[in-house]
């Protein structure tokens, strides 16, 4: 039987053997969010960037300069992180390049798998259709908090994995510690998730309507995927 | 207001500012068990050792070598990692070197906190005494399986923070995602803890009995604490 396992932050990935094996990033707050609405509204493709200097240095080229540190939009950049900036018309089949605290380095932690895909409560539903067919096991990789487990991700982790448990088994303690938080939790997500550290973070850049567009489920019906150096649908 | 965080694992120990607070290591299956258990039954200490050469040379000076490695006992040591050897007359009164594959190797990562102490679900109740009356912010350190979260000693940093949350203010979403665990699972602690990874792995050697003796409550009013490089209480 296939197999789905649980990744509770990049700091732990050495211990998953991402060959031949799916992975499914994972940043609720807000950086996969973001790709996903941006991708399901028209954007070309988006490309997730370790480094500032090379997100401007991609921005010479014609790119649109995504991303934060801290929270908060870095100086030079066109967008920030917040889901909303991802609906603009103006980004409308752009190429986008992204660097974030935590998704987007966990993106590129993920080398070596045979995909990687994008996942989001936003696209819950689309990715479960998409990996229940696939004949390979599944590793969630959650970003985290600068290398710290996180509440929204692991939430998140959970209710993929209430999802597709029939088809894959839950392989791993941190993958049966993710789906009994999401069993406790599930009938209060919203107010669960506005409950993690990150969450209590950012409120306090007044972006609590970022969080709650998070948390809607599966809202768009696309599945992003890392093909070469971008994330396309 | 003190604080209360959770340590998923030994890995992301440097996460967490260690100094002036005080950590609780926890190995449900099986060191932290077999150390309460010991010393509620009159062995003298015990010593944490990370290498089985070093438990060697102790066992020259005349410490009781135990400890396992993949869950079985070392060759040639006197005791393996059963809460039930702990128990035997011939160690009452003596010292113990322990080297296990999780929980000693945890102890020693503690290093540079204000004090170490010794928790498992056989001295929870004594142990919520003890902090709730320190001046001190709390580390629950949970050993895991090398390096990987595990349930168990998940479940129990859950079941410590529901007693003590009155008095420590869960900190970090670890903390968080350890109490919505407990939370779910509590009224079926046993299954829930037989159901980890750990435990089927142990199971296989025999030793459910070790496992269900693992998870009784509050059995022994103790708490170990490091003293130099002896457990004792």
């Amino acid at each position: 039987m296939k197999t789905i396992e649980v990744c509770l932050t990049p700091e732990l990935i050495h211990q998953h053997n991402l060959e031949g094996r799916v992975v499914v990033v994972v940043d609720i707050f807000r950086a996969t969010s973001c790709i996903v609405t941006g991708l399901a509204g028209g954007v070309k493709s988006i490309r997730p960037v370790r480094e500032i200097e090379e997100t401007k240095a991609l921005g010479q080229e014609g790119y649109i300069m995504a991303g934060e540190r801290g929270g908060e939009k870095v100086d030079g950049f066109d967008i920030g992180n917040s889901p909303f900036e991802y609906q603009d018309e103006a980004i409308k089949g752009k190429r986008v390049a992204i660097s974030t605290t935590n998704g987007s380095q966990a993106i590129l932690k993920s080398d070596g798998a045979s995909q990687i895909l994008i996942g989001a409560f936003l696209n819950l539903e689309s990715l479960v259709e998409y990996l229940v067919q696939l004949p390979q096991s599944v590793v969630i990789h959650c970003a985290g908090w600068k290398g710290t487990p996180n509440l929204e991700d692991t939430l998140f982790a959970g209710a993929l994995i209430d999802e597709v448990m029939e088809e894959l088994m839950p392989l791993g303690d941190s993958a049966l510690i993710a789906h009994w938080l999401y069993v406790s939790a599930h009938e209060n997500l919203l107010g669960v998730a506005l409950d993690s550290s990150h969450a209590k973070r950012l409120k306090d850049f007044g972006i609590k309507e970022d969080l709650e567009f998070c948390m809607e489920n599966s809202k768009y019906q696309v599945v992003p995927k890392l093909v070469g150096k971008e994330l396309v649908i």
